[in-house]
C-alpha cells in the first residue's frame, strides 16, 4: 500500500529516511557484520552510537553543560512517579506544586501524591482545559521541592509557547516539564528549566525510550524507596548504563537526531528549521478549521498546540459531535481512511478528531488533510 | 564483514531470519504502508501483533490459563524493585526469602531490602558461587511473602536444572524466579512458580522489553509507593497497555517466538527442540574445556549453565588468569576476534572468558569456538 499520512498521537509517523537507514543496517551496522539490536551495550560500537546520540541531542536542543542527559525507560507515566522519587526529597516537607492544564499534568499530580504533598497551584479544568492559566495567578508554595507542568498537552491540545520564569514569580523552586509530545519541535529555554522528561514515541520515534534532561544540582535527593535503576544521580554517573538500556531505541533516536540536524528551511537548520515548518503546518490546519463552519477547535488561540490539534465536526445544531460513532464522524473517518489519512480519531476522553503534526509529518500531509476536510464539508 | 559468532551475554546474537524479516517489514508491515514503529499501540494492527506474541509465548512455554503474561519495561534490575513493590505486601511482615547464588540474586536481595525484610536463606558465596545450595538446607521463613531465586546466573554460570518444590519443603510462599538469561531455552515447571520475570535482551532479542509471567492470585498487593504503571494487577487488567508499551520490542519478540515455534530437532519442535540443541551445544563446549589442560570452568557439573559458560585460561602456574589484560588472555581474545568469534571477554567482576550460547547461537558457532580453543592451546 502507498504510505499513508499517519496523524497518530504516538507512536507516530517517522521520517522515511530514518526507517530506510534502519532497514539497510538491520543485519550489518557499519561493517561489523552485526545488527545494532545484537550488540552488547558495553561494546565499543554501541558506546559510539549512544555517545553520538547524546552529542547530537545536546546540539539540537542547545543543552548546557551543567545538565545531564539520561536515557531511561518506562515512559512519561512511569517518570510521573520517578521524578518525585528523585526530587520530592529536596526539602523535608516534600511539597510539589502542580499546574494542571489537561489530562497529562493531572495524571502527574495524582501520581506524585504517592510521594509527598502534591499541591494544585493552578487548574484550568473549568475551561475544559482550553486555556492556560496566567503564571501571575499561580499560588506557588514557598517551600516547594519543584513546580511541575506539562508543556504540551497531547490530548487537550494546549501548549506553553513561553515557559514561566519562576524566579520572577518569587519562587526558587526548579521547574519540571513533561515535554513528551513536543520535544525537539522547538527550542527549550533551559534558563527556566530544572528537569525535562518525555517519552520518545511521539517526536523522536521508538516507544520504550524515555529522555530526561536534568540540571546537575538537582541530583542526589532520591528517596530510599526509589528503585536503584531509576535514581537519576546513579543513572547519570553510569552514563545511562546502570543496566542494559533500550539499545535499539537509542539507535533509532540517534538516526532521528541526525535527520533533524540535516533539516533546512531558508537560512534555518536543525530545530529552528523544523520549528518554522511546524508553525506553518499548524497555522495551515488551524486556519482551515477556523475558516470553516463545519469544524471547530475550542482552544484559546494564544495557547494552541502546534503538535496536537483536537477538533470536532459540528452537528446540525451547531454543537460539537463528540461521539466517534456518530454517523457524521464515522463518515469523516471512513473518507479520510480512503484517502490515506489515518489515525484521526480523537482521544476517547475527548471524542471528536485529533490531528498530530509531529516533526516527521510533512506539509504535504497537512495539505492533504485540509483538502479532504474542505471536500467533506462541501459534500455535506 | 562476514557475520561473526557473537558470544555476548546480552544484548546478544539473534536469528538472522528474524532480522531479515524485520528489515523487510521496516517501512510496510503487512501492506499497511506503515512500519511497526510508527503504529499507535491502540491500532488494530499493533493489537494483533501483541496478541499473537502473547499467544505464541504461551504456546512455547505452556503457560497455564491462571497466569498473566505482562510486557513491561526497565529490565530485570528495575523489576528487582518492582517485584517486592508488588508482592512484599502479601503479608504484613513484608518478609522475603532470597537464595543467593551469584551476582544477580545478590542484587535482587539488596534491592528488595528497600521494601521489606529481605532474608538470605541460602548463600553460596563461600564456594565463589560455583555450586547451588541443597533446598533441604534453606532456612525458609514461615511468614515469607515470597521466595526468590535467579534460575540462571548470567555472570557465574550456574543454573537450576530443577526448580525447588517449596510446598514439599514446608513453605506455602510462592516462588519468584529471575529467568532473564535462560527464558525459552527450556520448559518451565509452572506448578512450582508463582512469578517469573526477565529482560528480553538475552534469549528473546530486543533490550527494553521485560517479561513478567505471574499467577493471578498474587496480583493486587502492590504497596502504595508502587508507580501505577508498575502495578502488575493494573498492568494485567490493561493488557500491558496502561501506557505506551515498547511496541517495536514486542514485535521483534513476536518474530523470535515464531522462529522458535518453527524449530525442529528430530521429533521435537519449539522449546523442546531448542532445548535439545542447547544441551548439545553446552556439552560440546564443557567437554572441550574439561578435556584441555589450558582451560578451566570451576562450576559444579551438577549446576553448570547451558547458556552462560565462564572459563579461564591457566597461567604457567596452573592457576586461572583473571586479568583480561594478561598477555595470554589478550592473545586469546585477539585470535578469537580474527576468526570472527567476538564478545568472549568475561564479566569484569569475574575476569577470564565467558561464552554465552543462547538459542540463536548455532552449533556451528560452538564448533568454531572449540576449534579455535584447541588451536590456541596447541600453539601455546
Amino acid at each position: 500500500m502507498a504510505r499513508p499520512y499517519n496523524f497518530s498521537a504516538g507512536p507516530a509517523t517517522m521520517p522515511e529516511a530514518v526507517l530506510q537507514q534502519a532497514a539497510a543496517e538491520m543485519l550489518d551496522w557499519h561493517g561489523t557484520g552485526m545488527g545494532v539490536m545484537e550488540m552488547s551495550h558495553r561494546s565499543t560500537s554501541f558506546a559510539a552510537i549512544a555517545e553520538q546520540a547524546e552529542h547530537d541531542l545536546r546540539t539540537l536542543l542547545a543543552i548546557p553543560e551543567h545538565f545531564k542527559v539520561l536515557f531511561s525507560q518506562g515512559g512519561a507515566l512511569a517518570h510521573n512517579a520517578i521524578v518525585p522519587m528523585n526530587l520530592a526529597g529536596r526539602r523535608p516537607e516534600r511539597t510539589m506544586d502542580f499546574v494542571v492544564t489537561g489530562s497529562w499534568s493531572q495524571k502527574s499530580a495524582q501520581e506524585a501524591a504517592r510521594y509527598g504533598a502534591a499541591r494544585i497551584v493552578a487548574n484550568t479544568a473549568d475551561t475544559g482545559f482550553t486555556t492556560l492559566p496566567d503564571p501571575a495567578s499561580w499560588r506557588l508554595s514557598p517551600d516547594a521541592s519543584y513546580v511541575h507542568l506539562c508543556s504540551n498537552e497531547t490530548i487537550h491540545g494546549v501548549e506553553f509557547h513561553t515557559l514561566p520564569d519562576l524566579a520572577a514569580l518569587g519562587s526558587d523552586a526548579p521547574l519540571v516539564i513533561d515535554f513528551s509530545s513536543h520535544v525537539l519541535s522547538r527550542p527549550v529555554d533551559w534558563s527556566r528549566v530544572g528537569l525535562a522528561y518525555g517519552g520518545a514515541q511521539k517526536n523522536i520515534g521508538p516507544a520504550g525510550l524515555t529522555l530526561i534532561v536534568v540540571r546537575e544540582d538537582l541530583l542526589g535527593h532520591a528517596l530510599p524507596i526509589c528503585p536503584s535503576v531509576f535514581d537519576y544521580r546513579a543513572l547519570a554517573e553510569a552514563g545511562s548504563m546502570l543496566n542494559t538500556p533500550p539499545t535499539y531505541a537509542i539507535y533509532i533516536a540517534g538516526l532521528t537526531f541526525q535527520w533533524l540536524l540535516a533539516q533546512r528551511e531558508g537560512n534555518l537548520s536543525g530545530v529552528a528549521a523544523i520549528e518554522a515548518r511546524n508553525v506553518a503546518k499548524a497555522q495551515r490546519l488551524y486556519e482551515a478549521i477556523d475558516g470553516s463552519s463545519l469544524y471547530i477547535n475550542r482552544v484559546d488561540p494564544a495557547c494552541r498546540s502546534r503538535m496536537n490539534i483536537p477538533f470536532f465536526l459540528r452537528g446540525d445544531d451547531g454543537q460539537p459531535l463528540r461521539d466517534p460513532a456518530h454517523p457524521r464522524n464515522a463518515a469523516f473517518l471512513r473518507g479520510a481512511q480512503a484517502r490515506g489519512l489515518v489515525q484521526l480519531k480523537g482521544h476517547k476522553s475527548l471524542g471528536g478528531m485529533r490531528a498530530s503534526l509531529y516533526n516527521a509529518m510533512p506539509m504535504a500531509g497537512v495539505e492533504a488533510l485540509v483538502d479532504y476536510m474542505r471536500d467533506f464539508e462541501r459534500q455535506g
